[in-house]
């Protein structure tokens, strides 16, 4: 059985568990924390030198990092990876688009806002910095949304399952989605697809 | 024939160009900077909401943005995309590394040292936190590569293209490299691999 480390409350580590909910995989979920006692601890590092969670080890002991990866690694040959050329290629860019600009904003945000250890970093510049790059991020997902129901073809894929995990707690983050009719009405498809849980939901 | 809009001396834009041409596939350069009349202006925002290059423009006119994507995208079915399916996750692990841990601090180093519009960014916090950042990065993948010749599996993938791009300029933004043996020797086998092209080759 696979075992995914991960933190409850993170969307990095929601992600590879909605997917593992909605595809019906049963598997084995241990809390880490980004903490000393958590991925700073040589324990984890030997597992991943990246020092980050979410973390998947297989069966046999082979490790997965990066919760993207995860998506595409367990979404293949399932509905979750389009079928179509184009739109896998479209669901990638999203993938990517995810990391590079809306997680390191969004979730960064909401970090600096609610977790105690990164309170020392939430300074006026950062606040302001990630609230104008991260509402950059919802435009461009506005845009998008305006003229598909889904990030990357006609049904949901890997790239909603990654860009739904940290844009529905956004306002933890400060970020108000009522400027945003599009991103809420997608959100509110993503919940409506079989088998979702929420992000505090454990095996 | 396709169309990628890109500037010359980006990393980020570098990598679809030297997979083309390692699959031989003609295709068009246009060069588009990153400024008011490159990737802010009207007509690139049009083709890319996200304001980003590289930009790939097939002959349809239909559009991908994310240099990773288009590396995913152009790899399916050739030897750079691994036939193994947990090296093929290993593949997408590094890409989203690349992106995540990797380009946000060694790329943009490089840029806030060398591009005259980034230096009213470079202030001492900037680059002491990107350098500190950067050799993370190159310490994790200096632990991978001192255990296995490439990223992915026994040979060059998607994911070594990636970390090639902007690791070989590294000392542009101040790291060095010296310090990581096993990340200087593998980019000289990147470099042998065949239908290698350096970063300013243009079709």
């Amino acid at each position: 059985m696979i075992t995914i480390y991960g933190m409850t409350n993170s969307g990095n580590c929601y992600k590879p568990r909605l997917l593992m909910a909605k595809l019906g995989r049963p598997f084995r979920h241990v809390e880490v924390n980004s903490d000393d006692r958590g991925t700073r601890s040589k324990e984890f590092a030997a597992k991943n030198p990246n020092a980050m969670v979410p973390l998947m080890e297989f069966e046999d002991g082979r490790l997965l990092a990066e919760s993207n990866a995860m998506l595409l690694h367990l979404g293949e040959g399932t509905r979750f990876i389009p079928q179509d050329s184009y739109e896998r290629a479209l669901a990638y860019q999203w993938l990517f688009f995810e990391q590079y600009s809306h997680e390191p904003y969004i979730a960064v945000r909401r970090a600096l806002l609610t977790f105690p250890n990164r309170k020392a970093d939430a300074t006026p510049e950062r606040l302001e910095a990630t609230m104008e790059r991260g509402n950059k991020a919802l435009l461009v997902m506005e845009m998008r949304l305006s003229e598909a129901s889904f990030f990357a073809g006609e049904t949901l894929s890997v790239a909603d399952v990654a860009l739904y995990a940290y844009t529905h707690v956004a306002a933890e983050g400060g970020f108000d989605l009522s400027a945003y009719p599009a991103v809420t009405d997608w959100l509110g498809r993503v919940e409506s697809d079989p088998g979702h849980v929420p992000m505090d939901w454990l095996p």
